[in-house]
Parts: structure tokens; C-alpha cells; sequence
């Protein structure tokens, strides 16, 4: 399925997150993520992140889609993302 | 149709990007807005966003769906969005 991932993370655990994140899906701006995902590699996902959320702190928003692919992603500005930038 | 917006702005210009989306789509989380809009007022949505813009410094995406709904939306930790936040 394909997935969309966006996380809101307290800067101390940011870089923890994008590393977790990016094992599983490609990185395509500063905190969006995306990618065509298993469900079993999914669910860990969310146990790693979980594990280092901090609940009153942090916010992670999963979209799965039902077809492979969203109709369209149109990027404006900046691409932020991506194997080339090191945060 | 149904979409999620995502930007990614300078500090200087994140209060006005706020404004804008929010007058065209539902703001949930601190940088994630989405809603069902139509094609017209997305245009306008593009034209605010990309006066106020700095491509060099900004970044925006825009993913539209072809089913008014993507399959589901999975919230993990705070629920950030919402009208009851003033930023």
C-alpha cells in the first residue's frame, strides 16, 4: 500500500525520527514522508516511532492509500527532501 | 476533490501560510492541512501561497486524490491541528 507519513517532533528527537522514518520510506520534505510500504513493515514502523514519541510532545500523521498511488503530488519551491541533504 | 497539503516555510512567513490555507482546507497538524476542495479554489489556494512564497527558502505539496477519501488516517501521539490552537 502506499503511504504518506508526517511527523511534528520536539527537535531533541527529530533526527531519531527522520533516521527510524527513512529505513522504511523516502524522505520528501524537511518532515513528510512517503513511499509504497508492506503492512507488517508499517506496523513496525509505528513501534519504532512509538517507542520514541513522546505523547504530550509529538504528532505523527500515517495516510494509506487504497489505490498504489495518489492521483498527483505537485511540489511548490524548495525540494527539501532527499538523499542529498544532510540534516 | 480530497487533498493534503503539507508546506514547509521560513519562521517569517509561517503565520500568513497558516491564514491562507486554513480559509481553503482543514488544518491537522502544525504543518499538514487537508479537505475536500474543488479545482478552482485550489488554483487560488496555489496563487496565495506562491505570492507569498520564497522558492529558495519554501516548500509546498500538494497531493490530490482520485477517491474523495484516502483509505484511512492514522493520528499517533498529540493532535496538533484543530481551531482550538492559536499560533
Amino acid at each position: 500500500m502506499y503511504t504518506i507519513l508526517v511527523y511534528d517532533m520536539n527537535e531533541k528527537r527529530v533526527s531519531k525520527a527522520l533516521k527510524i522514518c527513512r529505513k522504511y520510506l523516502n524522505w520528501v520534505q524537511n518532515s513528510v514522508f512517503e513511499g509504497e510500504i508492506t503492512y507488517a513493515k508499517l506496523e513496525k514502523l509505528k513501534v519504532e516511532l512509538g517507542k520514541l514519541m513522546n505523547d504530550d510532545e509529538d504528532s505523527v500523521i500515517i495516510y494509506t492509500m487504497r489505490t498504489d498511488r495518489y492521483t498527483d503530488r505537485e511540489i511548490m519551491g524548495l525540494e527539501k527532501g532527499g538523499e542529498e541533504t544532510i540534516i
